[in-house]
């Protein structure tokens, strides 16, 4: 198998999308805007050893790559549509490579995302997905859009992923049940995108939880000029977490969570969590956005300190 | 110097498209498509040590790395608009990112390419570049477009980035100022956007010239379900090339010239040349499209066997 042959097995599988004009095999893809609608583009990369285990399955692989892009257009409110895969592999194992396909397009096909286009060469596994949604224009869950007096809200439970990390670092030992509770989060976020759809035209900010619950809560603040008092005994997380001491940083900045944090007016409070319900989302207010700048997270009363607030790719 | 004052410092730049509602700093980015207009994506991942030398300087590097994307749009004809950048560096280097990014801009701002997003990571220098470009709704130089009786046009010179490759694995000494113009032409290939948009309305396939141009023209061949003639004399290469004897591997399936090939009919013969001169670029009519599938390629009348005809990836 070379690697025309692997394009066009594993590849180049038929698209139902009517606005792709032309798939895999150009030297470009082409699509046909739909009129009215804006274009949200997102790009992620992923390392083998830094953003995955060297042994990590090929379909929770597919999952990842996937969830993550589509957990972007999930925090503009957008719809995915078409991704983009470059993917660097140390060889071609066809084993391999059925699970990852397989993987890939049920899960693109769940979202009814089109894989358009990419690249494929030899080198030590690497991934990255551009994933382009649409949305109709002038409407974006923006980081720049908070308001004073937005109640703030997240998706899901926060810090699991964290605890199932640190739990393969041996920082702590999880009871079996819990850490697979925790690991199925980390391996397969569920992206959240009927959410993100459902609160359009409610919500003014969201972002996801990549970095850091406080972390990223905090890029919406500045990017809005604007700070968060967030109560973390709201914080929803899994309740058997709460007996570690480090508890409160898996939440807090653990990350790779995937869970929507988003900001939305008082008045808009039944309406988001209608949006929830038809979203199959769970969904809590653990917040409020407020003028002075800064997160800050009480538990009793008293604001949280802690050294480091979320990751940072550059920092070891 | 963490991952966030890097994006802000050195990649979050002004501008200046009305299409781009928003830029670099969210989950995503957001463009306006214009009425009437297809989109055009491709996606190229560049790794050390295997698409560059690890000794590469950053100016060329950035050079390269949007090279060889803008020659996608090129080959279909599309004007590039905008690029997301994902890239991976061992660490962060002032002097080097001051480097990248200056030549990454200017680069940019000579073909008109907002950079709109991306991603950045710790690990071995990886790049990948997704491009977009636009074209009239229903416009493209497209492989499978080839028609019987169409000329087959190349533009500049070919086999001269082989020529380099293989003075720096010392298959050959050529002289130095041979040796300068290769390496000038390896490691700052021109996209040929302009002739590719000079040509959007004239010509019928096309396609870059990027894995071998033996086996660029098969694809275009076996895509439009045609063959093609062509002869060998006629490919426009630098004449002190001729003298080696593994000129003809260089020219044939050397790659990496991101020069463009394409077909078109013979009564548009005119209005391709004066494409060529109002682009500014060289181009050479090789030969025809013929119904026999296959590409030959005759020297003498003689048609050339060659054993290996263009690059395969997974290929050492």
């Amino acid at each position: 198998m070379n690697e025309f042959d692997f394009i066009n097995r594993y590849l180049k599988q038929q698209t139902q999308d009517a606005q792709v004009v032309l798939g895999i095999g150009d030297d470009a893809a082409i699509v046909r805007p739909q009129a009215g609608m804006d274009l949200h583009l997102s790009s992620d990369m992923l390392l083998e050893n830094r953003h995955f285990f060297a042994n990590t399955a090929a379909a929770d692989l597919a999952h990842k790559v996937m969830a993550v892009n589509l957990s972007d257009m999930a925090a503009m409110g957008a719809t995915p549509k078409w991704a983009l895969l470059s993917v660097a592999l140390p060889k071609l194992d066809e084993a391999w490579l059925n699970d990852f396909c397989e993987h890939l397009f049920a899960i693109a096909k769940e979202y009814r995302v089109c894989l358009i286009g990419g690249d494929t060469t030899k080198g030590n596994l690497t991934f990255n997905v551009t994933i382009i949604g649409q949305a109709p224009s002038g409407q974006a869950l923006r980081r720049d859009a908070a308001q004073l007096g937005d109640d703030v809200w997240v998706s899901g439970q926060i810090g699991l992923a964290a605890a199932a990390l640190n739990h393969h670092w041996n920082h702590v030992r999880l009871p079996e049940a819990v850490f697979l509770q925790c690991e199925q989060k980390r391996l397969r976020p569920t992206p959240r995108v009927a959410l993100g759809e459902a609160i359009l035209s409610l919500a003014h900010a969201a972002q996801d939880v990549s970095d850091g619950l406080w972390q990223d809560l905090a890029h919406i603040a500045k990017a809005s000029d604007v700070g968060m008092n967030v109560d973390f005994a709201l914080i929803p997380t899994l309740s058997e977490l709460k007996a570690h001491s480090e508890h409160r940083e898996w939440v807090l900045s653990g990350g790779d969570d995937y869970e929507l944090i988003f900001t939305a007016p008082k008045s808009a409070r039944e309406a988001i969590i209608k949006a929830g319900l038809t979203s199959k989302t769970s969904i809590t207010r653990i917040g409020e956005v407020v003028k002075e700048a800064g997160v800050r997270v009480f538990e009793n009363q008293v604001a949280i300190e802690l050294e480091q607030k979320g990751f940072d790719h550059f920092h070891e």
